[in-house]
């Protein structure tokens, strides 16, 4: 466990009295607002933990693991998190959960908390544009984080997620296998890794099929099934006609096939649809969505474990474990009819 | 707030140690396993704070607030907890969830979690079978309990939650409108107050049309899009030759739906289906579905402002607060035609 950082230590960084530092943090109007401001991000890079009296709760184990997402709502993360929970209820964990929503602040807020609480570890899925001190001001104050779903580049903390690369890919493929060749790829945003590795996947496919690949079938959108709703008049009024669409996950997906079959066209024999995720609605979606399973339950239980061994002491070797995601041919694709 | 519960207490009232108090309640094998039973059983009773430590924090707030629902997966609760939260946010608040998934256990343990940690209140939709000392248990030691979306017999706290009885016959008179007169309801249990309140709607309007009860028309179940998805086969079984359903939620509806197209039906047109809630997904359902806005974001925001109210020192006069649903019309119902 690292070191426990001082006021003095902030004091003295800054040439300011630890009375000043010590007002800060408290938010006192004694001090000027850019001050405090300017003091509170010297704490934070430091890792300095607030509270004191609950820091000094820290010597024994609370029991209590934090895990923040985008969104629980989100039934990726849901089914993720069911996994996560059923892993720590058998060591008797106490889970508390949060969402980001992509906010930085939100996920940093959640992490301080957790810190005051005595929080023994935090599993979490980092918010778009996390910095890298905010993921050290948990493990330097001993509190392990585990990664979930995205990776952190520059960070080398314990990682598990689908290979969302190679599972586009087999999404692609089985498109490509049915004679579609104008693919369309639908949601999704590059600001994540695995916005990029999807879109990357989805590309290699297409070009070692020696299909050409245009920048004009990608249609990124929110990540939702509002999101593939209204992506589909977009899809279905594209020039290039495209017969199928890979889409970012099942959500997408089963908005997108609402909004086709809305327009008239059947899902599965006019147009071809993929999902990604294999949520449980995918198979009871109408048509039968044809997706990837990302794992999710290997994904959560794997993390959770991760983080009890480090608890317990032992160190799995840091680094990514990509969970390798597999095919669940349905309904949604059949083989390819020029429209 | 209450006078806080000595370990001292605990042994005169069992006619125990104070030193085999405080082992038993630190899971001591030094003490027998049903003695351990019976002195926790005691201490929960009583409303005693394990962890005398974390219980001196609480002489300042922390700002943190729990909400523990049957689970957030859940779209339903999920709109609860975003209105909840975007409340809390404002107030500066933090927010921690967990699920109990309707084990009376699961929750005690958030709820004794929430006490060590300094929890400023709680909100809860309370699991089947909560018993009365739970709920009792955070307010003894401080920290107010609002319920939402179920209510509880017994216990006179601020409870939050949409009048089912009255939103469901919303949905049961627009079918008799129509000219339905053999309407099955589905899904659900009679284990909550709201699957009593929603059958019982079902029946008041039913009988208020001069229509037969016919309990086989009920088709009680999970409250899951998977739930209702299974459902469909007894359903389009029944001798009775329903001609529309009125659905626990708009998962089961979904669900339902799906089913039904499955079989080669249209809904709509040969069968009408009403759901309930309102979530996101109902207007982009296919076809989009007939619904009842049970008004999660007023539930969630109200539930939130009234625990804010009580930690600022005032008091809504407690008890139960219907939020009145309503009607959307769309695609899933139509005039009766006989199967």
């Amino acid at each position: 466990m690292a070191q426990k950082i001082k006021l003095s230590t902030i004091a003295e960084s800054l040439g300011l009295s630890t009375a000043t530092i010590s007002l800060a943090l408290r938010d006192s109007p004694l001090v000027a607002a850019d001050t405090r401001e300017k003091i509170k991000e010297q704490a934070r890079t430091l890792g300095y933990i607030y509270n004191r009296r609950a820091a000094s709760l820290r010597t024994s184990r609370s029991g209590i693991i934090g895990v923040v997402v985008h969104d629980v709502m989100n039934p990726f993360y849901g089914e993720i998190l069911k996994a996560i929970e059923s892993e720590l209820d058998r060591s008797r964990h106490t889970f508390i959960l949060s969402n980001h929503y992509d906010s930085v602040e939100k996920q940093r807020t959640f992490i301080e908390t957790l810190l005051q609480l005595g929080g023994d570890g935090v599993i979490m899925s980092p918010a778009i544009g996390t910095p890298i001190e905010d993921v050290k001001l948990a493990e330097q104050n001993g509190m392990p984080a585990i990664l979930v779903a995205r990776t952190m580049d520059g960070v080398d903390l314990p990682t598990y997620r689908g290979d969302d690369s190679y599972g586009i890919s087999l999404a692609t493929n089985h498109l490509i296998g049915l004679g579609h060749r104008t693919i369309a790829m639908i949601g999704g945003t590059d600001q994540t890794s695995t916005g990029r590795d999807r879109y990357q996947g989805y590309v290699n496919a297409l070009r070692k099929a020696n299909i050409e690949v245009d920048p004009n079938l990608r249609i990124p959108g929110p990540r939702s099934m509002q999101g593939g709703y209204e992506a589909a008049v977009n899809f279905l009024s594209l020039p290039q006609k495209p017969t199928a669409a890979v889409c970012w996950n099942d959500l997408v997906a089963i908005g997108l096939m609402n909004g086709i079959a809305r327009a008239g066209l059947i899902v599965g024999q006019d147009i071809s649809v993929t999902g990604y995720d294999d949520l449980e609605q995918a198979a009871i979606s109408m048509p039968a969505l044809t997706t990837v399973s990302n794992q999710q339950a290997d994904v959560g239980r794997l993390a959770a474990r991760a983080l009890l061994d480090r608890l317990a002491g032992s160190h799995e070797p840091d680094g990514i474990h990509l969970i390798r995601p597999e095919m669940r041919i349905r309904q949604s694709t059949g083989i390819c009819r020029p429209r």
